[in-house]
């Protein structure tokens, strides 16, 4: 089995390591951070600088994780270039298009962008463990040109820390992200910031409606700005369709006094989403190997599926009944 | 002790007949669903239609507590005043100064507003339970003209269900609960919407984030429509606030791409609940036979503080350091 070389060992990067290592799996890493160095290293990890895990990965022909924050992707990814060329190469980042146009113009390594649907409001090492990913959605993209290999040892990878794997382009994730991850977070900041608007008295009686949904306002800024803002397009769309429908809200709320619309299409999405997760599904199977691999993936994606399993050259799936 | 006539036997209402008769007190309820009624009796409690209910509570002068959804707090109101109108009266609707207002014009019973700040997105007296309140925030409302005696009664039977008594004007009750819970729903409804338009992929990427974020949108909608609806001036502040912070977002998004303002701002919120959540309390104690009683309960609200037990004449509270 081919090595792991993770750049990066924050929350995420750190879990992969310990996920890949406890796999059995050879796997190093490396990062900038002093405190994620020391404490990956205490627990028994190979850690070094990053220069000397690219150049190990170069020699082992190892699979390179850059699990670094998305502003220092580009930066490693010269590194990359320079060290490891012709290592497979993939990511864990919040965003996929920009991500993948960036890699495409600074690197030459054969790359498929990953992203895992897991994390908390901590970061770091110390936030990590090896179970973050168990039972999360981990996308693994499907482009033209995607070359299948390559993406058979990406999903290899997240199924082996036990996430199942959602085939999509770059451009469909990033429109779903921006819609499910980082419209969340900025309602979260426009909530907390109106409720503490509200002074002592509105923070004293903050019981479970304001508390969960702020909690990821509790993350670190710098982290969320990054996300954020590396997903700006998609971003847009999604925060100009809650500005559409708050301002619809607004509206009746100042006209006939009436929110029955909002409410009503706010619960019909939520159970949209318990449906979406009790929804009995069909086992389907993608050969790698076929001309339509590619469409194939990105149907199973596109219609809520994902892959559990890797059989050989074939990709083991879940697809949604009614979909 | 003075007995406890609950109306209406819902998660609120029938989680307050359970916790008052778990104290040994005299208590009984009436309800207009068959479904509650015929539980809660199974559940060994008096249960009876509302007449015969609130003829009892005016033979033994009990304390009467409206806990009816809030669009049916007007003809409830008409059977108090004909049936039982010497009773001392307090409700529990999500709404203070508008159920203030058709009380004193439907029913001449001393009244003093109540809001326990506690629920869970089902409903019904299945899902009640005598320890709901244990911890929570209970408003006990304090305007001009309340009478100190009825205050007392109101907030001894919060006290004795577990939850501390947060003393507020009506107003100010409404100004809190439309930022920190009014719109964290209607928030909530318009996240759920705008990730059910990004189609079963981005149902099948939704994590922690979106899940916390649109969890009180699986709430009844006809229970959110009327809580919403009820509280519209205040809502429409609290509103105007979310939509000016998130068309600034938007802008920001649009030209520089800088999201670090609203982030920011929304990590401060958060981080603000959580040190009220922690801050250290002295405490205080309010004499209710004082002329000033009335504005230092306000005092003691308005600055975060809650009244945690009474001792005779005497409220003995907490208030935030530093405040």
């Amino acid at each position: 089995m081919r090595a792991v070389c993770v750049i990066g060992l924050g929350l995420i990067g750190g879990s992969l390591l310990r996920a890949v290592a406890a796999t059995g799996r050879r796997a190093w890493g490396a990062t900038a951070s002093e405190a994620d160095a020391a404490e990956a290293a205490a627990a028994g990890f190979e850690v070094s600088d990053v220069a000397t895990a690219l150049r190990r990965a170069g020699e082992e022909n190892a699979l390179i994780v850059l699990a670094v924050p998305l502003p220092a992707v580009e930066s490693v990814a010269r590194r990359v270039a320079e060290l490891a060329p012709h290592c497979p190469l993939t990511d864990v980042t919040s965003v996929k298009a920009p991500v993948a146009d960036l890699l495409s113009r600074r690197a030459p390594n054969p790359f498929v962008g990953g992203h895992p649907m897991a994390g908390s409001s901590e970061s770091g090492w110390s936030a990590g463990a090896a179970d973050l990913f168990h039972g999360a959605a981990w996308v693994v993209t499907v482009d033209d040109g995607t070359d299948p290999s390559v993406w058979r040892e990406v999903a290899g990878l997240a199924l082996s820390c036990g996430a199942h794997v959602v085939p999509a382009t770059a451009a469909a994730h990033d429109d779903a992200v921006g819609r499910i991850s980082h419209l969340p977070h900025i309602l979260a900041a426009v909530l907390a910031a109106c409720g503490a608007d509200g002074g002592p008295l509105a923070l004293a009686l903050a019981a479970g409606s304001f508390t969960d949904g702020t909690r990821v306002a509790g993350t670190r800024p710098e982290l969320v700005v990054a996300m954020c803002e590396g997903n700006r397009a998609a971003l847009l769309d999604a925060v100009d369709d809650a500005l559409g429908r708050l301002g619809a809200a607004r509206g009746a709320l100042a006209s006939t006094g009436g929110l029955r619309a909002t409410i009503t299409a706010g619960h019909s999405g939520r159970t949209a989403l318990e449906a979406h997760r009790a929804q009995p599904t069909s086992p389907v199977t993608i050969d790698l190997d076929a001309p339509d691999a590619l469409a194939d993936l990105r149907d199973l994606g596109a219609a809520g599926g994902r892959v559990v399993r890797l059989d050989g050259h074939h990709a083991v799936g879940e697809l949604p009944d009614g979909e």
